[in-house]
């Protein structure tokens, strides 16, 4: 079984070596074959013809603050940073997305991260003075102390308990009715990925973890997680939960999880969309 | 063959419920069963025992900036942040480090992580601002603009590629003579952890990756990765290597990998040291 995550799969060749040098990336913001991605905000815009809106450089663009994206190709794809326009972005972008190509949506949602990055490191952690862009975006510098700070990526794991041919789906107060998924949390400084797995597992649900088996990964840029998708077989179906994190959780047979993610009016829950990792390891886990 | 990577294996129970809870944050630190860490900037101190120290709390600590690590057998454990003291560290601390049980060595990788981030966010990225510590030390908020910041940790991709049961194993000019590792790279925003492998495979060495087949994680508190080790099987051994990255790089079997582990004298190269990642990356290669 082959599976696309969701917001993988960009063909975009990051180019790095050019992030460097200053004259090819002056250069190539007069490359006629450049583009620029069309953003409100941090959200996408539609374009002609049903994908992720580009348009041409202007003279306005190319002294702007540009985040050089990567080669397309041969042709540079470039981010503008507008800091007096709205810096915000909405979920809906899902409904969107949804709709596009695996690779148009992941060349957004890494655009999208990197944008929201600058907007929130406009100053310098350790000092507190300002920053400016530095290596075609992928890093910004400190004009006081010289740090140099670099984009953030903050890894989850997520990870759904197996036990007795089931697995466990918890529910937060926040989603919407009906809607389950799999257990999640940021790691911490001092974690391997496994330990995560067993420290959320047992902290959420109040399963010990026999071993955690990796899956599959993706990136999910709101704003900037690396999402690392587990299952763990567990000692014990019985539950302790944390109520803070969740309201309610269910084990669910293989049988259950293919009607919820064939859609059957039946099903007894709802997940999330295909582009959420937590759709595709239940696919995987349902498929094997 | 069962492996323990390095710093892993901390047996710490982290108590995420009480970071939240001033009451009994207050109350640990007057706790006669709560202990500090030992911090000469950001190393260890070796005590009596030969152990990491560690040491009462006195009025003084309590009053100060202590960030709560967890509870070793109900017993608090905190670190303390000294603003005026060193605030830098040392790689020399693997030397001590490499003689300690490995529980102690995975508390203080994380504990070291956690008090470098506080060292280098003591501003508000977002708006300059001075922030402070809340959550018991796992997370800090800008007094200006209340922005709260949470702990940093950066993923990293290691990996073998492989090749007709060789694996390929590089040298960066700035290693000790005759050390050859695996190649690493940090995973970038937009991208899954194959994707990741992948890029820096091609960027590095000029070799494709068929596929990528994650082995294990461990944290790098130098200052706080998360190691992610993969093994990758290539479609050719030619290589065509980006020479900033890398002085050489060359192809070792299976036997030529476990005569390097065993230290024979007469092996090709070095390797890194048990608890770096890629220590355990080859172990596990050659093992199997």
């Amino acid at each position: 079984m082959t599976l696309q995550p969701g917001f993988t799969g960009s063909t975009l060749d990051r180019a790095d070596h050019l992030r460097n040098n200053e004259e090819a990336l002056f250069g190539m913001r007069s490359d006629p074959a450049a583009r620029l991605l069309v953003l409100k905000g941090l959200d996408p815009v539609a374009g002609d013809d049903g994908g992720i809106a580009w348009r041409l450089l202007d003279a306005d663009d190319r002294g702007g603050e540009l985040l050089f994206l990567g080669l397309d190709e041969g042709a540079p794809r470039f981010a503008r940073l507008d800091w007096d326009g709205p810096r915000g972005g909405s979920m809906a972008v899902l409904q969107l997305l949804h709709r596009l190509p695996a690779e148009q949506v992941a060349l957004y949602g890494g655009a999208r991260s990197l944008v929201d990055w600058h907007y929130r490191h406009g100053f310098c952690a350790r000092c507190g003075a300002t920053t400016a862009l530095f290596r075609g975006g992928w890093g910004r510098r400190c004009a006081s102390c010289t740090a140099e700070h670099f984009p953030r990526v903050d890894p989850v794991v997520i990870m759904l308990a197996e036990h007795d041919d089931r697995v466990l789906l918890g529910r937060q107060p926040q989603f919407p009715p009906r809607m389950y998924s799999a257990l999640a949390g940021f790691l911490e400084p001092g974690e391997s990925l496994e330990e995560a797995v067993s420290r959320e597992l047992h902290e959420e649900a109040g399963v010990k973890a026999l071993s955690v088996r990796y899956l599959l990964s993706q990136p999910w840029p709101f704003p900037s997680s690396l999402m690392i998708g587990c299952v763990a077989p567990v000692g014990s179906d019985a539950l302790t939960l944390d109520t803070v994190e969740l309201q309610d959780a269910i084990w669910l047979s293989r049988e259950e999880v293919r009607a919820v993610l064939r859609g059957d009016p039946g099903a007894r829950i709802m997940t999330p969309p295909p582009l959420a990792i937590a759709h595709s390891l239940l696919s995987l886990w349902a498929g094997g």
